[in-house]
């Protein structure tokens, strides 16, 4: 059997071979992207489910629109106007079944072969797997403390001759996966700026997640300028085993993510709108959100804690993240992040090497690792750092060929990447 | 904003356009291809989603495998050893969201641009759509009916040249849609015997929809040949807005659709796959099956019976379908169906023109409409075509310029194409 040219391009994720060791019950694993399950609204949904059957049982078993429920759309609508002052209709959303679809949609219908797609360095690993099934050229941007590199971007929009087609840029400007950057207020001025000669996408699955509520957001893309394509989910605010997601889109973008939608699956799981829509009509939302960003905040300063407790002192510099579900490290005295991983697997404690977040022939990424911090307790995150930590010390020593130090004096830097 | 060159194919669905005035309550639609929401078992599933919510409401809220739930494969495993003999291993099923989302991934796996694939004229147009997404060379071969034309078929792969890629040949061979045809068991042993020139494609959502239950069933193509791809749909037979079907493929074309499923949307809804696997567990599908095989029939009877009453005499051929939701006349006296398409409109019925399954430069589906049967109540259907047997008997006097004979003598010839 012969297989597509496009399947050529696929990579096989790391991360997928990582999470089947992480079944192992001794395992602490920092390695996957999952929300803590501890903190979704079991009951509450528990209750919407059994309304929606009781009231709409038959609406909500039967073909649905490919659009998305209404009352979802309308919602979604509502909340950037109350959240970001924006006007985004609800015949401009589409609800997808997760935003990993907005971006296998937008590929289908934005890239063809040769496509000129420019990425973030590091890069949202689905995205770059989305995104390769459409044979792109990939162009990639390094990603600062503050954002892409925002003169980088600037030159290889420059550098695309004027008969090529307009870029595509993706983008996640709020706490971004793997780094856990957010792009400050004047980037964003700069790339909404380059909007006449690039088609930017703006994902955005953790806005919402965020934890120094003191410090400013900065707005939307979308907020700055109105062609900004802007992806939303549900799965990092709810729950994402109902794989809930939306894509807001102007015409005629919207008319042909529509068509393509239906020949990709006919429309998102009936049952799974009705309950969520209920769920959202009947539930505070960010009374929801609220209890989310203290878990997830005592979480990341559990880890910051831990790290600055249990590494070998200037091991590693990182960025404290002001939101989302990670911590990105830079592993100093040269050790690689992937034969650190093999040692650390070895004391059952698991991470993703930062090779996994680039382009597969540079080796910048061997540099790095994903810390996860949402999905665990600080309890196991403590012992996980402290197992993480001895890892580090045995890498550093067979490294340098000396027996191992004591750790006494730890530090983190932050504001570095 | 440009848009890839695969966009190009894509042809807007007159059946979503019918469906838009399908919404006007006076209308009598039977233009959609919808399960009736009547027999779905809507308590059941509320005491399945409860118990779900109850026992691992975590686990249905959580991210989950790209391969979907094993017990729910195993029950798919398990069915086709019963019903069909044949051995299917868990490991070589993957749930997907519709039998739709399998024929998506097949397309993004099997098809490069030209990439020959052979369709049946006509042919189920959910499946155009999602192959044309790939820009494949269609090859249509003609329906006939007792299946396709095989002499035809044949002929077709005889004429692919040895140098170009094994073609795709995608068929229905249980009461397809739109023709209502089941194909025999010599004509399946036929094209199973082609499977070393050609990729086959087996399409079953109508596999259990079996009304002459006298009639022995011949086997699935998947049963005279392990090579063959096979899809299958719960949408059917429990209930479509829940998304859930799957596709058996051997490795290493399964491991391939894996990593294109995981890239299109991660995973099927968790929630769905759980409330689906307790519903099995607890409930005996046969007895509902046959509920609905009574209904069905039923409908289908009511729909051939008024058919004889109120049809001009002679004003249509067709075949009286075995199984599946569909009947599909073909209007004789030059009665143009998107003529007539238009008549019945303002007579509040509906159904949609074979020129919708038809590749659009061939005129030859002018001369059919699809009758869905499914989803209607025998009073309703009678209702339908006594108004559509109106509007037949206007356009034929239109088509005449002679004024409307009185409709004495009705006839439906049977088992003719």
């Amino acid at each position: 059997m012969q297989f597509a040219a496009r399947t050529q391009q696929i990579r096989s994720s790391h991360i997928r071979e990582i999470l089947k060791v992480a079944a192992n019950p001794a395992m602490i694993s920092f390695a996957g992207g999952l929300p803590n399950p501890e903190v979704f609204p079991v009951a509450e949904l528990a209750e919407a489910s059994a309304a929606v059957f009781k009231v709409e049982g038959r609406a909500a078993l039967q073909y649905a629109n490919s659009e998305g429920l209404l009352e979802l759309r309308e919602w979604i609508s509502a909340r950037y106007l109350s959240r970001h002052g924006i006007t985004i209709p609800a015949d401009e959303i589409l609800i997808t079944s997760g935003s990993q679809q907005a971006l296998d949609l937008l590929g289908k219908v934005l890239i063809d072969p040769g496509q000129s797609v420019i990425v973030e360095e590091p890069a949202y690993l689905g995205a770059l797997q989305a995104f390769a099934m459409y044979e792109p050229r990939l162009l990639h941007v390094p990603l600062e403390a503050d954002g892409v590199n925002i003169d980088a971007l600037e030159r290889t929009v420059a550098g695309i001759s004027a008969a090529d087609r307009q870029p595509v840029f993706y983008s996640t400007p709020d706490s971004q996966n793997p780094a856990g950057v957010t792009c400050s207020a004047e980037k964003r001025r700069r790339i909404a700026a380059l909007s006449d000669r690039l088609t930017i996408i703006e994902d955005n699955p953790y806005g919402e997640l965020v934890y120094d509520l003191t410090t400013p957001q900065p707005p939307l893309l979308r907020a700055l300028d109105d062609r900004v394509i802007l992806l939303g989910s549900f799965s990092k605010i709810i729950a994402p085993g109902m794989r809930l997601g939306w894509v807001c889109a102007h015409r005629p973008l919207y008319d042909r993510l529509v068509i393509a939608r239906q020949a990709a699956d006919l429309h998102t799981s009936a049952l799974s709108q009705l309950i969520l829509a209920r769920y959202l009509a009947t539930n505070d939302l960010d009374a929801h959100i609220a209890q989310l960003r203290a878990t997830y905040r005592a979480n990341r300063d559990a880890m910051l804690a831990a790290i600055e407790q249990y590494f070998p002192a200037g091991a590693v510099e990182l960025i404290r993240p002001g939101g989302g579900m990670f911590l990105w490290c830079r592993l100093t005295n040269g050790v690689s992040a992937e034969a650190l991983f093999h040692i650390a697997m070895q004391s059952n404690v698991l991470f993703v090497p930062g090779t996994a977040f680039y382009p597969e022939a540079n080796r910048a990424g061997d540099q790095y690792m994903r810390l996860n911090f949402s999905n665990a307790s600080p309890d196991s995150i403590r012992a996980g750092i402290e197992r993480l930590g001895h890892a580090i010390a045995d890498c550093v020593r067979s490294a340098r060929g000396m027996p191992a130090t004591s750790t006494a004096a730890n530090s983190v830097s932050t504001e570095i990447l």
